[in-house]
């Protein structure tokens, strides 16, 4: 579903110790990143804060009147430090309780015998909450209004992806084009500068890079017009090659 | 300089388009984290924002209010995008100029005729900063008050780390021990809750894995109190070995 006329964007909430403390690397936002991009949606702004509830409920409320879209990651397992449901119940002032069809799923996956009360606490979500399915190992998300509640595991997370392309509205997308110059940023930075005042309605990044001993540079152009992309990448190669050859 | 007796937090606030596109994977965070926590300082929060004057602003405003060291990274090369140190001038109310000794620096690097505007730009900062020395590419960051501004590229940004190390004040350290466990999460989840509840005065993360098609956790203790955590560890270590032979 994607509406072209109008710009969809959206936050991140990583919710995890382990990600502040240095111990996990996260992968999630690079992925959602693209994912989102995918479907017209901007990603603006990506805060990552400690497993403490009331630090989750502010950033929650904050995110959630800035931007169409928040997806938070982390804290929806089954020990005591997974306390994103809840956080979530208090900031829509919704109860806390087991929701019926996730029960149902967990019975099922772990077989009655074995669903001890932690497993059981996967099921705890805001009442009114819908399910986002879980493919790999069961434990459904959730999504309330226009939060979606995802687990930290990347290679979950991702298999849960496909359960929510159907809830969410994308709109104009973003396209980009990338020129390599093989320089320092600094030689073309000024007429670089001149190009993107030149083309106002597309946003011109330089980004340097350093490969196997070798400088180069990645310009990258963006915006929401294909064409005009296009127009300036001509511009831009010609310069590049340009300022090679000197 | 460690004051043992007082606790001392950071947030990073990492500035660039390309990162909140996807294109480029974050890699400063995981470093300064644990940079810092050897230090005696605890990371608490992480914010990466897109390449505009007034967020960089707002946020920069927000972040060194609330913590004791605010580090950015991105946002100090030669283009037209990098505008960071014009926003912490603004933060500061200081004017964005020249800085003598970093235009030396930078005139020595390039030797003077090549030294143009966009390569002179850098030199560009908030009247009264203090230079961090950059070893690798010349270009320095620099300082002010407690806002640290440092580059993107995490190999430039790593050997500057070095000059920051006089700069900053660290207090409490944080320690940790892992316990990992060959088994879902959702096992041990009630009693490692229970745990918690026994050592209150530590902080009881719990991190499901997935390696070679084989499940498990890894069970953090993290805390001030060495003694208390090897305490903790060993409780842990019987639970662990109970619950992997039933």
């Amino acid at each position: 579903m994607r509406n072209e006329k109008r710009r969809f964007f959206a936050a991140i909430l990583i919710i995890g110790d382990e990600i502040l403390s240095g111990r996990t690397q996260d992968a999630n936002t690079c992925f959602l990143a693209k994912w989102l991009n995918e479907r017209g949606i901007q990603l603006k702004e990506v805060r990552i804060i400690p497993d403490q509830l009331r630090t989750i409920i502010n950033n929650v409320n904050i995110l959630r009147k800035k931007y169409d879209y928040v997806f938070t990651t982390g804290g929806i397992g089954p020990t005591h430090d997974d306390i994103t449901a809840l956080a979530i119940s208090k900031v829509f002032k919704k109860r806390y309780e087991y929701n019926k069809e996730a029960l149902k799923i967990l019975e099922t996956h772990y077989k009655n015998s074995y669903l001890n009360d932690a497993r059981k606490k996967m099921a705890k979500m805001p009442r009114g909450a819908g399910l986002i399915y879980n493919p790999s190992s069961s434990a459904p998300g959730f999504y309330l209004k226009n939060v979606f509640v995802l687990p930290g595991v990347p290679v979950i997370l991702q298999s849960m992806m496909h359960s929510i392309e159907q809830l969410i509205k994308g709109g104009q997308k973003v396209f980009s084009e990338t020129v390599t110059g093989k320089m320092p940023e600094s030689k073309i930075g000024e007429q670089f500068g001149k190009l993107q005042k030149k083309f106002k309605d597309l946003s011109l990044g330089s980004y340097p890079f350093f490969q196997a001993g070798k400088i180069g540079v990645a310009l990258v152009i963006r915006g929401y017009s294909k064409k005009r992309i296009l127009q300036c990448k001509k511009v831009l190669q010609n310069l590049v090659k340009k300022i090679e050859k000197s």
